[in-house]
């Protein structure tokens, strides 16, 4: 397979991934900047997550707009991804979904969601909360254009992960595997807050240095990124898509 | 297949996607209204909806008595759709569940049921509740006769979702796509209330204004709807009995 | 089949409805009276409820001791069956369990567990709280011989429901299919209850006459009991079991 | 088999039980120590618990280090099972896991983890909780050296359960069997004890006297501790795989 081929093909385990693992349903999307060109991006077709296959991702511009000449309806959302590409020349894959367990946060003004675990170190020191009615007042809540993927965007700044008052978020990485791993730790590191502060007490969440820490430690590749790909890959039943860009070992799922 | 096999299957496909979303188990019902006979609905006789087929299906009048001589046993509680259908004649879809998270709702005096994520837009506005009790006193909490579904039916009202104090929540609509998707994003919305609440501070549910904004962007055929009926069907088992209305591409199941 | 073998069967789907439905997992165990001998009762070797086929099934007098010579293990805490059974003769089925969410209301003393949903109203008006240690002192908290479980049964008294301190509840009815009903719905009326607490105000439950008022409703081989005993049956892998007393129509799982 | 094929078989069934059960996802690990050499331990290479084989494990000295030449990559924080086979001669197998559950206990400060539960019982009456900062500053939370592993056992101390603050738990006991049973009901504890919390009023945990009873009553292969291995190895697909070293009567799932 061409590097391209090979892209698009974790694309396609990155949605089975972050469906499997309950952070899409039938709504919600995932992206990869194409590698030669940063104006262009790979997402799918308007299509679940779940049942998405290579043949089912389109090539866009920045400005949401298909770049081949495609009759297929389009996720209406895509200006979310196209902004934040615009906007952050470092991050190469975007997520947006509605992940249950995050939805509190961006709901309740009381209690600021940040990293109290480990694994969700990734999401950084500020998640900030983007309302949609702050800037375009009554809205259906749905990024429909790019003047609300920018306005987004503009709310995410430098961070990680921005949630979208009643609606979900979005969260952009170096790479797909760091964005699906943080996606999906996300709603797990939100759990872990809301039920220790019904525990009650003073929370501890980690450090500065702690997250700095995490994040100097880490890289897409290595064999503890790789282990929970290849894990969550098993899981979705697409382990055998899976491929290694450094040529290892592909872990077989048993029979 | 004739207009009228169709929608029997979808009616089919429905009772399955309920089940199959924790809606519903071995209680709890969807129908559709007769689309040539407003004086008619069809529904299941008394079984699971997770087993039902279309032989299953029986066509009742508003009465809640069958059109046809037929021995089967018929849910007891068919005079919520017979009475809901009478009084709401924009209403096409009916669905009556216990779906777990949202009984607290008709339980606790303090919190009242809104929509606070933009996918529960469509409970709309008003979420009454009803307590039989205050009619009818120490009843089964069954809604058993004519009588008891008529006095739901004007506590429902003009809205989409009436809750049922110590039982469960009615929802109606104008297809059955439409009081599918209300009905599983109603315990999620639900859910999304009860935390935040936990987490304290003022929570910002939608607007009058946003809620509105939804409706108006919403048809039952869209894209969008269309993909989450799409991908439900096929995670319930049933995504080879989906037909679309208007001769669209139907998606196939990967093996 | 003879009416033994048919319900020793029952018995055995009983064990795995249970299990599929979390009210057991490895521990819990469920038990019918012999229908001709109510000295003795039927309950299985020691084994996982998921795993017994009716070869695990022994029968057992009052004392817990086994009728037949049987090399087999038994359950350490079959003591609760005999004891219930000896004190009880209007019972017929009892399920001792751990199901996860009513172990709260045997540990905490503020709030009673008590119906709020009408699936829970067999749970009844009063459901004690059984403290092994107001009498026996320091134990391992297991029914381990025939005066615990007296001593159970005594705290039990007339109601079909008693909450063990730290460890899980009995339950007891008149039929297999009762007691199963009963004991599946227990956690979920548990659940609502604490939900339904978390969201404050005043929590309106079950009044005694519409808890009377279901009672005179039921009868174990309705339709709608019935409806609920083959969907769990099927949920469960073991439709084909299933045997219907009156003769009646037994459902087959589509493939 | 010889003795050691069937303890690191036992070892492969204890890795798949842990991730079916939920304690372990792509990370978390679980050892025994040789039963011939206590100054080694066994351990699967880094790869993700669900899919570990035979071939996958890997034999460590106390420091980390593997016995013989292999170039395959180690669990990064293997020192944790060293450190702790270390300084606890009575302990043989030790699991690392970040089960969602416990984690709110090592973030808030008002609630301590204690067996609420008979289930429960095997926390011990100390569960003490680990912060990696209070001696190493801000790291990236992992147990990276034998260091870090030292301080953790050092915490541990006598106690079966150790809380790492925002990371997870390590649990330690005399048998695999136990390791596993100890964390798989280490979760449902936490939920328990948050669960009753809630429900408020004054909480009664087990009485040491409750402790010191179950812990004496307690046999790693005994017919209700085996009941339950043999159980989740059934759930977790490998039931197969199970052997008992005292050559009774193994179970085998039905079809």
């Amino acid at each position: 397979m061409s590097k391209l081929d090979t892209l698009i093909q974790d694309l396609v385990v990155a949605n089975r991934i972050l469906a499997k693992e309950d952070v899409v349903d039938a709504y919600g999307h995932v992206s990869v900047r194409h590698p030669d060109n940063p104006k262009h991006f790979f997402i799918s077709r308007s299509l679940a997550p779940e049942l998405i296959e290579k043949a089912d991702i389109v090539e866009l511009g920045l400005d949401g707009q298909p770049v081949r000449d495609d009759k297929r309806a389009l996720y209406l959302e895509r200006f979310i991804h196209g902004a934040i590409y615009e906007a952050r020349p470092d991050v190469t894959a975007v997520v947006h979904a509605h992940a249950e367990d995050i939805l509190p946060f961006g709901i309740a003004k009381a209690t600021k969601l940040r990293p109290v675990i480990h694994s969700g170190s990734f999401i950084g020191t500020n998640v900030p909360v983007w309302d949609i009615a702050d800037k375009f007042g009554a809205t259906d809540l749905l990024v429909r254009n790019v003047d609300h993927g920018r306005d987004l965007a503009k709310c995410l700044a430098g961070n990680s992960v921005v949630l979208m008052r009643g609606h979900g978020f979005a969260s952009a990485a170096r790479s797909l595997i760091e964005v699906v791993r943080l996606s999906v730790y996300l709603p797990r590191n939100a759990r872990a807050l809301m039920r220790a502060k019904q525990l009650g007490g003073k929370i501890k969440p980690l450090s500065k240095g702690e997250i700095d820490a995490r994040n100097r430690g880490y890289s897409p590749y290595s064999t503890e990124t790789w282990r929970a790909w290849e894990y969550w890959a098993n899981k979705a039943g697409c382990g055998h898509m899976v491929t290694r860009p450094d040529g290892g070992h592909v872990h077989k799922p048993k029979s």
